[in-house]
Order: structure tokens, then C-alpha cells, then sequence
């Protein structure tokens, strides 16, 4: 059954709003939905497996150690296993959905 | 470094283009761009892996066995592992982007 990445968003999001999409033992498919959130002060991610993500709509701010990244919709990065990040901004004025498949990072 | 779904892709598509974006030892994540392009007449794939597919650009239909579905940008659907189905059409008057993230489906 298809669904929509743009359907189903509540109005009103105190916390970003994560819905896994789809799971098995070696992925895990998310849509994140921010609107205005950001990383708290201090925070970084510091995860253990891969992180592709992809911007679908609205826009974000991503800190690294060593540089900062715009991202617009269609734009995608890797953040591989235990590189640092954080979530410097996110859109103020419309909601901001991202696609992010987290994988184990086992070379092929 | 981002990327974006958008960029780099060729002008003419003899055949649809398909780009690795991220791979490991469990999961592929593809750009697949079709310009018109749709499965060969009797052709189905009957993949050994899941395929959770979403549709950036663009528009498609994809024909299972028992049911046809139309996709628009932002629709996804997951294609378990051994479920038949072709790519009936795709838009004939913009390229069509689709993002493919294939993975075993080991339960979790």
C-alpha cells in the first residue's frame, strides 16, 4: 500500500516527529518531521550506525566539527557511524521533512 | 558532502540511469531516473530483496499482480522481496527520480 511522505503530519509538533517507515534487522527507514526544532544547546549526535538522510522539504542547518551544511529539498548526505553532529536549524516557516535510513556500516 | 537528487543528471536517458548513492553490506540506496521509460512488454522483477521505493519527480505507475498502483512525488511503497511487479509508465513530459533503498529482509 503506498502512502505519502507529504500525508498523515499532525498540525501541531512540540518535539520533532519520527515515524519509522519501514524496519527490518539490518535497516531502519524514518521520515522526521521538524518544525523550527533544533539540537539542544550542547548536543551532538554521536550515533552508531550510518545515517543517509535526505531533505525532502523545508530547510536545515547540520553542524559537523569541522564544517557546516545547508541542506534544501533534494539534497542528501552520509554521516557515517560516530561523526559528530548536531541539528543547528531547522525551517521557521514551514515544516521540515527529512528521509533518514540508518544502516550498520559492514563494508560489502 | 551533500548531494543533491536533483543535480547531475545526463539530458538524454537512452535507458533508465541508474546511480549507487550508499552501499554497505546490507543495504543499497539508488537514484534511479526514468525518462519515459517502463518494463519491457511480459517483463516483471521478482527481486531476492526488499525494496522500499519513493518517488521524488516526476509520476509512474507500477502494476503488481493483483493491483495497480500510480505513484506522485512524495508516494512510497515497499515491495517485499519476491513480490512480481513492472513499472507500467512513467511521465512522459518531465524525468522521472526515484529514490530505491533495497535491503535484506531478515526480520528484526
Amino acid at each position: 500500500m503506498k502512502k505519502s511522505l507529504f500525508n498523515n503530519i499532525p498540525d501541531a509538533l512540540p518535539n520533532e516527529w519520527v515515524e519509522v517507515l519501514a524496519e527490518s534487522a539490518d535497516v531502519r527507514i524514518e521520515r522526521i518531521v521538524s518544525d523550527g526544532h533544533a539540537s539542544p544547546d550542547g548536543f551532538w549526535y554521536d550515533q552508531g550506525q550510518d545515517e543517509w538522510v535526505l531533505l525532502v522539504s523545508g530547510s536545515a542547518v547540520l553542524t559537523f566539527e569541522d564544517e557546516t551544511v545547508e541542506l534544501n529539498p533534494g539534497d542528501h548526505i552520509m554521516i557515517p557511524a560516530r561523526r559528530r553532529h548536531r541539528v543547528e536549524s531547522t525551517s521557521s516557516t514551514e515544516k521540515t521533512i527529512w528521509l533518514a535510513v540508518f544502516h550498520e556500516n559492514d563494508p560489502i
